[in-house]
């Protein structure tokens, strides 16, 4: 102020009049809020977009893992999940998800908004696209379905599946998602945290397999008292599949914070990056060492899901860990990667693609231990405490299990869930068909690679 | 206010002169230009990205869908169709684009600009980086040629088709796409309406397509009456690639809109995303079910096809449609595409890859139901009319058609445009070789992979 | 101004007042500053995230090239080759790397905080996120040690090549990285210009690869004087991976200008895009008539190389050049690569990948040329100067190549850097193991694709 003059006094006044005044401000401040609304937007549409590649992630995973003879079924679920998520989040999972009553537990579906599908209307002084937000979260749904794929293959019925996922993706899935995101009971009544799905993504789609492989029973690759190995069929395309989840988890993540237009917003999406990938370095370090001590040789395979558990176990909570608690709690969850896979397969629950270990039980580590890396830097008040983390699993839990067990059951007794045992032996992708008949009639396609 | 004095009514004048002073206004306002301005650039950029990857995209699909004979020679059509057009798109296609007079058919090649290769200066004023603008346009120059890359793989001279690059992105794509984008005659004539390509982009690649599988001929699969069934070489690699184009979509689509910088601008990228991913579901479900109930079987690469369908259909208006539009406009597309590739094989039209169905027809429909779906919106005064898109269409297509034929004709009287049969059935990455002599001498290079 | 009265002359006093007032600015000025941050940290985060996905696409550049019965330990060297660099990165490489005296060689390594490991406190003075900045930065150790990885496959051991890991990108990287980003020695004395890292990345992880495999000796695949040809394994995979090395290739440039929040920051990222794509484009077309003249056939993998050859190139310095200027760059480095990969061939010196020739030579160029591209528009005092370059690369090349022999030295003196004979023909995937005993027990997990 080089100008100190009486008029000092009265300028600043004037200042102070000029930028109080809600006209004044309007010429302003748009500017700001407009910046704002695109950079929240806009961050909403690249997660989503990286998030959404993790479909393809998932698909290359399971490809990899297991037997090329099922190959193209794999693809083909995943591809029909994409699009049955993408619709069934628009006809209701939207709705459900952010239409629950405070503190409820269920959307009330006879309210005419229920049956009127879409996204809400654009509202500018959200913050964010309500189109854009829709797109993101539409993913979530996309990614709980694709976890489910993977874990049934080689055995699950095309069109069973198919069935069972419109429920997931239009219901299941949202109803307990609503309970926390949604503002429903878990969140108010218990302060349960979950920032980025270790339980309602993550865990919520290993309940759903765990429910099918259990009512589905395993491969037919038991004989006697051992395990039949099956080599993976591309440790490459498994490899590049993980790297694409490890990406895309960037967006789970940092778009969980569902803003990025101010300094604080744009910080904490920086320490949730730094700490995701301490997360997950950890997870496959964990897994490196721990398969070297245990068996005296490292698997690839091994590594891979040592990284998936890293990235599940630190979904619950990315921001508030400092970093070396990041790595410890990778470690974890990488370790139990390792232990669960072979543990479970002892006892024949057999999942093709590890999803019980990675997704459901790191799943729950990751969202207990939110209780030790979120307690420092809360108040009290609202911090999470162990008794609301294990209410929210377990109801969780208990939901998407039974629910999930119901409707595969009722599919087993209608459709059947099960291709036949010849079909399986010979692989899905050429056996797995509705009217074998039709297979070397002229009226047939001439694309291969079909699920007949 | 809390001060509500008698200055207050001085003070609002001193707030409106303050505000509405141009000298002061320079202080204020160029934060929001610059913002405006960086978004708009970052999006394109970041769009560009995106759409670059679906070059990699249409290298997968074809190569999965390809013979795996054949796949060394597909990428490096690839790689070489990038460059090519990254080059040619500098040296012409964007003066090309961009230059022509309003109203206008051509580019005056006689003026001294075009012989001078480069970008437009860059002018802060024009809201957004003409490089950030430039490089995204180049993008789509590549994917034209990436769509004939692949439907004429398996038979085409390598040399021969960067020849037909060179043309056809440095000449072709920017002469036909002057004529809307660059303000030419169909945009100020007819209100024709190409948002982000059906027409411009993908059935110009059609077209250029048809052109060269006619006169080129079918690969020599067809028995008497009976074709030659060929599996797809890896299904993997298809749906791989078949994702990266749904994504690198968004790229195109939501890029399209040039801007990101205001709320309107950033609320119609985020509509653009939803209607785009639901009009790609709709192909998926379309194909899905229609080869159930037409072969009784579902094969992959049909529901892959089923997303490019969609794809290409909500292309030519993704903004103004109502969500139930997008699903409908997509399940025809993917209708379209499932009903056509069988029909063009029986009438022995052997394109590779399904371009013709997947980007001619459906470009064809998508921009033809943007009379529909963008009338209810839009003043009648230039709101598009069925004459109108019809006449976009037809004009580009018999540009382009004919066009395409001269070259691919004057091609196959000169150095040629077909491998010799033996060639063709050994596989192209074997043996298409300009000397064949030299194959076994010391001097080669120890990379294999070769296209000799 | 419509009332222009005598208020006016108070009026601009007023407004010069309140805008030059410390006070007030902080009410109008942080809405632009905020927004520059934002910018800032997002454009770190993306181009970080391009830039990580390259890991994947070395390894699947490694991959294809390779022999497939290596492929799985090709994958395992890379996910543990990015947890390793994400961990050392924060435990020593980032403070190694910005704490270097200013003109000084080597950071103090007995002060406190070199021994705290960790992130420098947010600052939002800086005008980015400092995690951002890390994150970003941590990626190119990741990069240095992905490109060694490729070059030593298929006959290294593989916790040999951990080892060397740690200390490449904990502190080899780290310190001569320092030199130049870190305002050390080279910057400061010698006006050294490295802009992405054609020297401090590229050459640096070529003269590591170079030191490994002139101590490590080549694969056993030369009988006599003839090479024995192996052929790609899968050229698209490595297709692929070239596609995502040169879209992170965007990253790396584009990011490296570390801002983006202003009209000129991101006109300079534009213009660094279009360079960027020139250069990869060139390198491609160089490559492709360089060997159809030289060896009468065109090899796929070879114009790969080509672009990784004209991307290395072009990143010492992709703003200053003129596009036409790009173009030569990057054809000049396809040529290095298409001449030097058979050259170092005769000499033996066998590098899997071609990284010697991609990285190390076309490092160098990029590195020299910048005098020619960068010296019109720069000041003569602080331009690079031609000794200046050439000291930086000699200082570089002489401490990366001599602490890397010595690491690997000692490592081939205790746990031994070579896998024996029987293992490497029958490859690595099976074999590489460290207790082959185990190798059927039945502890052993199930997953295979594993490296015993």
């Amino acid at each position: 102020m080089k100008f100190l003059t009486m008029h000092t006094v009265i300028l600043a006044t004037v200042a102070i009049l000029v930028f109080s005044s809600p006209a004044i401000a309007q010429d302003i401040q748009p500017a700001s809020e407009t910046a704002g609304f695109v950079f929240n937007s806009s961050m909403l549409l690249i997660s989503g977009l990286a998030m959404m590649f993790m479909a393809a992630g998932f698909c290359l995973l399971q490809v990899g893992l297991a037997q090329s003879k099922n190959a193209a079924t794999i693809c083909l679920n995943t591809i029909a999940v994409v699009s049955i998520a993408g619709i069934m989040f628009w006809l209701t999972g939207y709705n459900i998800l952010y239409n629950v009553p405070v503190d409820g537990l269920l959307t009330p579906f006879m309210e005419w908004w229920i049956w009127q599908p879409g996204i809400a209307t654009e509202q500018t002084g959200s913050g964010h696209s309500s189109h854009a937000s829709w797109y993101f979260q539409m993913v979530f749904a996309v990614i709980v379905a694709s976890i489910v794929a993977g874990a049934l293959a080689e055995r699950i019925k095309f069109w069973s599946f198919l069935v069972f996922t419109i429920f997931l993706t239009g219901f299941v899935y949202p109803i307990q998602a609503s309970w926390e995101w949604g503002q429903g009971y878990l969140h108010t009544t218990w302060q349960f945290a979950d920032f980025a799905g270790s339980t309602l993504i993550h865990s919520t789609g290993g309940w759903a397999v765990l429910a099918g492989v259990i009512i589905l029973g395993p491969r037919t690759r038991y004989v006697g008292t051992r395990t039949d190995r099956r080599p993976a069929s591309s440790v490459p395309l498994a490899t590049l599949g993980t790297f694409i989840l490890w990406l895309g988890w960037f967006g789970i993540n940092g778009g969980s914070r569902m803003a990025a237009g101010s300094t604080e917003d744009i910080l904490a999406i920086s320490q949730i990056f730094v700490n995701t990938n301490a997360s997950a370095a950890a997870g496959v370090l964990a897994a490196l060492v721990l398969t070297s001590v245990l068996y005296k040789k490292v698997e690839a395979t091994a590594v891979l899901y040592g990284a998936i558990g890293g990235l599940v176990s630190i979904s619950a909570e990315p921001l508030m860990p400092a970093i070396w608690q990041s790595l410890v709690i990778g470690a974890v969850g990488g370790a139990i990667v390792t232990l669960a896979i072979p543990l479970l397969d002892r006892f024949r629950i057999d999942d093709a693609v590890g999803a019980i270990s990675a997704h459901l039980l790191c799943g729950i580590w990751g969202t207990l231990v939110v209780v030790w890396s979120n307690n420092s830097t809360t108040t009290s008040d609202n911090a999470p405490s162990i008794v609301g983390q294990l209410i929210g699993i377990i109801m969780i839990g208990v939901f998407v299990f039974t629910v999930s067990s119901l409707i595969w059951l009722i599919l087993k007794h209608t459709i059947g869930i099960r291709v036949i045992s010849k079909q399986e032996l010979s692989g899905l992708d050429g056996t797995e068909s509705h009217q074998e008949t039709v297979r070397n009639s002229p009226a047939q396609m001439r694309q291969p690679g079909e699920i007949r």
